[in-house]
């Protein structure tokens, strides 16, 4: 034992010096370069298998999303405003019939996967969206040129890995003013997945990171608005341009990210730590990806699965309950505090209207979300009776629910890990569940088998496209 | 006498009380309301002849500087890299024979205005280039529907208005931790533009603000690279995507600009104060309208005015040149203090170079910036003598210049306010032959002076597309 104890200090001390040794090395102007080096030197063979199963099982999830989401009134309007602006008709839409240029489909794809906000979030220090901005530029490639399903797997994976390293040090350490963080990294992380397709050397590599940089987009004001959607849907197209633009060589600067006057420092007032770097190749911040059982805030699930856990455990109705007190971590107050929402969008921001559809429905999918149900009676009496508010020991997955029936009884719930998150993930099983209540209407159930198919069999498909054309609707 | 300081002072107070009670009115949530108010209610023969004039001599320079700019290696990549993406060849590239369509034009269009950075600026809290976001879309838009030269003006004229109150408020009073104002602010001006040529209405103009607001871009790290010019061309497009879609009723957030996760909030973590909208169709943005006189950063400009002065009243040649000291203003090392430049680009961005350019050839003209010149031997050893401080009390338009000669002699010059500023402004002779040397060896001279004749005859002309078609070589 003592030997074993001896070994595993011994390992530990190596490692740290290690992780030292590489630190002190990066100094100002080398971050982005090693960035670029990795995404363009990385072999997905030394991607561990269960790095890789988390990329399916997050593509399934987005491309369930994106069907889904494809019929809403901002997909309707952005398609009418960019038809006449596309170039040919080359890329599928997901869930629709209509085809447009690579990078307008970029935008619409986007939309089309968050305007649910149903898509996977990683829950690490930010909430960022990771598929919206890197998938669509790929999704698009993938008919203009043969892109196996590996080095589909693999891109996503790069753009993943670049997006969410930047969100976690530039913006994971609080502060933030408001950016929408999917959309201030999303051009970088959708940049790295383009070009890796796009076959860059290192040095477009890091150009393209820098055009990406210099396009950041997203304010948190536009939650609840069409233009949340807006924000994913074009980080995609920036990134997207910004690898077709190096490809051609254009330049840009030598320390986009790192630099005095680059992207962490006027976004974040901070540096760029060489934290942003450490590691690459040996963590993956795919596997911090979490999925959603319910179609709003993620910060709101946690007191949905507390809603449904005392409906599982008692018997009582809505109409029975006198007042609620609803404790979450300031975080969902932050991004969800939402009283009186007007709209379907806008109720995907309150964790008062969750709780009034939860106790309400039972279910909460993305049926729910209408504007109908931000205006029923029903529902607005029974949110102003939720009185909610921040306790700061709680985590982002963790709620604490008391009722207050009006026949004196008082039930209390403590949710310690919401579903869906790391510490009680969705299986495969409820993602495809999920997969198919999403597309069910839009697809018929055969093609809808065979999407979900493709999706789980991507890691051997010759010819990803295959996947990609067999969302349209009688594809 | 009495009478009339009475009648004066009189004035003077209904006027404050005037105002103060404007600005209490403002409340937040207006100022993106009274904005879109104003540019969708706004009257051209409401606007002084002076101002129109000022409108028209900056069409003429970015006409001009678009024509020069369009040879450029910037443009040709990026030409190259957007031609796949174009839907159609409905809009005119300035000074070239291949088309695009409106939206991938605004960018192209974009860029070449500002390679040679050589465009108007204002000249007043930033160093914003007005009509770099803001030109592209009315030239594109001109195109595709029947427009005429005061429609066209006076959208530009609106576009200017907005994007530099904007700049000022929110940019102008110091701490900008490294935004590029032009692309921060320049969306916004270019939705107003483009979105009164497509006469939104007002709600769906306070809609494209947002769109627009949601889309700032623009690091400084960039200057000195191809991706400074990308900054305006892409604000070009930012604008005029949010007014297209603005159009088809996609939405955006109430109080985009002045909201509490807003642009002003999440760019510069200051409010916007309703001095944003104070004397909105009383005082004019283009009135202070600065024109370049040489084609590099607006703040080494008066060095170079020192340099020919001294050229002009004394005999020395710069091989007797033993040091140089130069004084300027703050801003000038910031923005331009790069004392070892190794491209074209760079080398607008180094008042050291300049001095060096000014003192060997006299005039400083766009074919001075060449990555030849900048690795020149000669020049990089003689702008290796000056020796640059900043001295606060200087103005941006101001500089003081000592030439230590190997004789013994010393040659001094202070420059009040530099050629091109508003103090020392370039008449509409100047500018017309700043026109002429720009478009030369692009534009036979015929066509140059048509050109240039549409662009002063803009006010009456029917049809403004005349003047964008007139601008393609063989035209």
């Amino acid at each position: 034992m003592a030997a074993e104890l001896r070994d595993s200090i011994v390992g530990d001390v190596i490692t740290k010096a290690a992780e030292a040794k590489e630190s002190a090395a990066v100094t100002r102007g080398e971050i982005t370069r090693r960035l670029a080096d990795y995404v363009v030197g990385s072999r997905l063979e030394d991607i561990p298998a269960a790095v890789r199963r988390e990329g399916v099982r997050s593509i399934l999830t987005f491309v369930g999303c994106a069907i889904a989401g494809s019929r809403h009134e901002v997909v309707e309007i952005a398609l009418a405003a960019l038809l006449p602006f596309s170039a040919g008709r080359q890329a599928t839409l997901l869930g629709r019939q209509e085809r447009l240029d690579v990078m307008n489909a970029s935008l619409v794809n986007g939309i089309s996967s968050i305007v649910l906000d149903y898509d996977a979030t990683q829950f690490k220090k930010t909430n960022i969206h990771p598929s919206g901005p890197v998938l669509p530029p790929l999704i698009g490639l993938a008919e203009t040129r043969t892109v196996s399903g590996p080095e589909f797997l693999h891109a996503y994976l790069l753009g993943v890995e670049v997006e969410c390293r930047l969100a976690n040090v530039i913006f994971g350490a609080g502060g933030n003013p408001g950016w929408h963080v999917t959309g201030a990294v999303g051009p970088m992380g959708a940049a790295a997945a383009a070009g890796r397709l796009l076959g860059l050397t290192a040095e477009q590599m890091h150009d393209a990171f820098g055009i990406a940089a210099t396009q950041p987009g997203g304010l948190r004001e536009m939650y609840g608005t069409m233009c949340k959607s807006f924000t994913p849907g074009r980080a995609a197209q920036n990134g997207l341009l910004a690898a077709i633009l190096a490809a051609q060589g254009f330049d840009s600067a030598r320390a986009p990210i790192e630099g005095e006057k680059g992207f962490a420092h006027v976004l974040m007032q901070r540096p760029a730590p060489p934290e942003l770097v450490a590691r690459l190749g040996k963590e993956f911040e795919i596997s911090f990806n979490a999925y959603k059982p319910y179609a709003c805030a993620i910060v709101c699930h946690a007191a949905i699965d507390a809603c449904q856990r005392l409906l599982r455990e008692h018997r009582f109705v809505p109409d029975g309950i006198r007042r609620i007190e609803l404790r979450v971590p300031p975080v969902t107050l932050e991004l969800a505090g939402n009283p009186e929402p007007q709209t379907g969008l806008a109720s995907k921001f309150s964790a008062q209207h969750a709780v009034a559809l939860a106790l309400t429905y039972g279910d909460v999918s993305h049926h729910h979300f209408t504007d109908a149900l931000a205006c029923d009676a029903k529902l607005a009496g029974l949110r102003r009776k939720v009185e909610v508010a921040a306790e700061p020991a709680l985590s982002k997955s963790q709620a604490r629910l008391t009722i207050h029936l009006d026949n004196g009884r008082v039930l209390t719930c403590f949710v310690e890990h919401a579903l869906g998150s790391l510490e009680n993930p969705m299986s495969d099983e409820d993602l495809s569940r999920k997969f198919h209540q999403l597309v069910e209407g839009i697809l018929p159930r055969a093609q809808a088998d065979r999407v979900a198919d493709l999706c789980w069999e991507l890691p051997t498909l010759a010819d990803a496209s295959v996947l990609v054309k067999a969302t349209s609707p009688g594809a």
